[in-house]
């Protein structure tokens, strides 16, 4: 099966404490895609300037992403500056500049509306809503989102909730949509919201997938020493997740498939902020996925009583 | 085999956004013996003062904890006042009287020499030293810690820290120790100082374990909803894993034997915290014990590739 992803494609520059790079790949529908594309066929709904690299375009063919929902537009490319504190947990965003984004409404291309898999990555709930509207009896629909539009959209993003299998957030923002200081209160609320689904990234402390009938997962975090730039993490986790399950839920989504698509994600979100942008993701291979999918499961296996 | 642990025995008087209480049982040592109780014979070193509730020494008894080294003497027992913010992570100390704890230098009695496993439990470290310098010969000894020895008493810390076969303490504590904002960073560092094992606490993230050639383990934590005291909780995890370790690594530590302590200690914290003092602790039995342990590992098990 394939999977479709909408979200941002943007050019960004990334300041941490110890480095500073401008005009790199960036984006929700990047990350997630290259990501997703390590396990499945990937349809790529975005737009961009002219002023986009030619270089990023050939990155996503190669990739074997199907690119018929890719704008390129007259104007320039979405862009976003962000700046890490020395925790890499703190960011500041310097400047946004949506630029082709602002009037983006996306008709889907011949092909894509009967998508089984959906992952409408991180961007404005009504357009993840535009999207949706498209596709046609979806098996699994996953969204992501983020602080801001829980800030400045957050009616438009409750129904999109109510539309959606599967809400991935973090925990901030788990916390603030709920108004719970309990992270397994919070889960509960959201998944009584509508998503039989729900992820809670805890960043470096791993995630928490809660599902249908009180299932409960925690999935551990890998133990990284140094992250050289978090930007796109939890967009390459939703787009492991997802590119996992169109490959390995053709005969429906389960509890334990989620599981292991939860780990999948962490996995390639864990290769992602091993370099700055796209570096490390358009580089992995699938015997390192594997090896660091197994790790994964040493690290947190233990024994029966 | 049996467990030595020295520690506080205190009368606590607690607030949280939702009750206060007074007068109740507490303390390192109280925490820590009756949690390593349910798993093995104990070997507590202690003071009280004469204002000490009977009841009290009646629990510690009926738990077959030996109490040959519990000191019952002339003056008030150490107490301790705090209060936890509505996030229960935060907690300001309002008060702290050593009382008979002033001039505790106890010497074990007779029977207590021999202890093959010695939790020396939260407290200042040079009487972490003057208890571990009376034991000949301990199979392994487990040091536990907090803030203010760091901040105090970091030298004699630093010595006690090189004399452990492991040392726990929280995440805060361990970034504060070693000045790094990598946990796993942390933890090698903590290492490298002697301990041959490290378990940072998260809190509610669960807890890491460091071992030697680069081991790790990733424990999660618990899904519980409800916090209603946190007091003990680092005590009592510290009390189940030293308890657990002397039931079953007769035959010497192995890092899977520390893996299944570490667990056992986290089932154990998690009952703690569910009412206030030592009143859900004192109830739990084996088979809720044993069936907690069963969950945990549902919760953190995921499927081969």
């Amino acid at each position: 099966m394939s999977v479709l992803i909408v979200g941002s494609i943007a050019l960004d520059d990334i300041k941490t404490q110890l480095a500073e790079h401008k005009n790199l790949l960036g984006g929700s529908a990047s990350y997630g895609a290259v990501s997703a594309s390590n396990f499945s066929p990937v349809s790529l709904v975005g737009i961009v300037g002219e002023d986009f690299p030619k270089e990023h375009v050939e990155l996503f063919r190669n990739r074997q992403i199907d690119l018929a929902g890719l704008q390129i537009v007259p104007g320039k490319t979405f862009r976003w500056s962000g700046e890490y504190m020395w925790d890499m947990n703190t960011r500041e965003t310097r400047s946004v500049e949506l630029n082709v984004f602002e009037t983006f409404t996306p008709t889907l291309p011949e092909g894509y509306h009967q998508t089984p898999i959906v992952l409408l990555a991180n961007i404005a709930p009504d357009l993840q809503h535009h999207v949706l509207d498209q596709v046609s009896q979806p098996r699994f629909v996953i969204a992501d989102t983020m602080d801001l539009w829980i800030n400045i959209a957050k009616d438009s993003l409750t129904r999109l909730i109510g539309r959606v299998d599967m809400l991935i957030l973090n925990d901030g923002e788990a916390r603030q949509f709920t108004g719970e200081t309990s992270l397994i209160k919070a889960g509960k609320k959201i998944r009584e919201m509508g998503p039989a689904y729900v992820a809670i990234k805890k960043g470096e402390h791993g995630c928490l997938l809660f599902g249908p009938e009180a299932e409960f997962f925690s999935c551990p975090a890998f133990p990284l020493e140094d992250i050289h730039d978090p930007t796109g993490a939890g967009d390459t986790f939703a787009g492991g997740l997802a590119g996992y399950l169109a490959a390995n839920a053709a005969g429906g989504v389960t509890f334990d498939a989620l599981k292991k698509a939860v780990v999948y994600g962490s996995v390639l979100a864990s290769f992602n902020v091993e370099a700055f942008s796209l570096e490390r993701l358009k580089t992995v291979d699938s015997a390192q996925i594997e090896s660091r999918y197994d790790l994964f499961r040493r690290i947190s296996q233990f024994e029966k009583i």
